[in-house]
């Protein structure tokens, strides 16, 4: 296999975005609720962040989803 | 959801040293493929290091698997 990092995680941010926007959620609560700031959330939606696993489950946590969904999408 | 971001990453972990050794890796060949130290992969496989989203597409292409596929656990 042979993902771009940096596709991956442009295609990532977009799929968060994408999951916070589809639970009604402003980055601001989505911050709040991880315990991270809005612009750590705004950064990691448009790939300027290479966020860690932890905050990956934060983001989970927050968005109620497995974090196994977060790496849920297809590579466009 | 509140998974213990602890507990993921001793699962998360566990789960990436199954892969390997499924795939009859050793560390220090996983560490090649990915461009990253050996150490880096022990403490990885031991939850030493709060690793980032890049690093994981590393290891999910040296895996030859998705990288949704290194979420792929249940926690126990």
């Amino acid at each position: 296999m042979n993902i771009s990092e940096e596709t991956f995680l442009i295609n990532f941010g977009i799929h968060v975005r994408q999951l916070r926007e589809k639970k009604g959620i402003s980055q601001k609560d989505l911050a709040n609720d991880c315990g991270i700031t809005k612009s750590q959330i705004s950064r990691i939606e448009v790939a300027k962040i290479n966020t860690s696993v932890k905050t990956l489950v934060k983001i989970a946590n927050a968005l109620d989803v497995e974090p196994k969904e977060l790496f849920d999408f297809s590579i466009k």
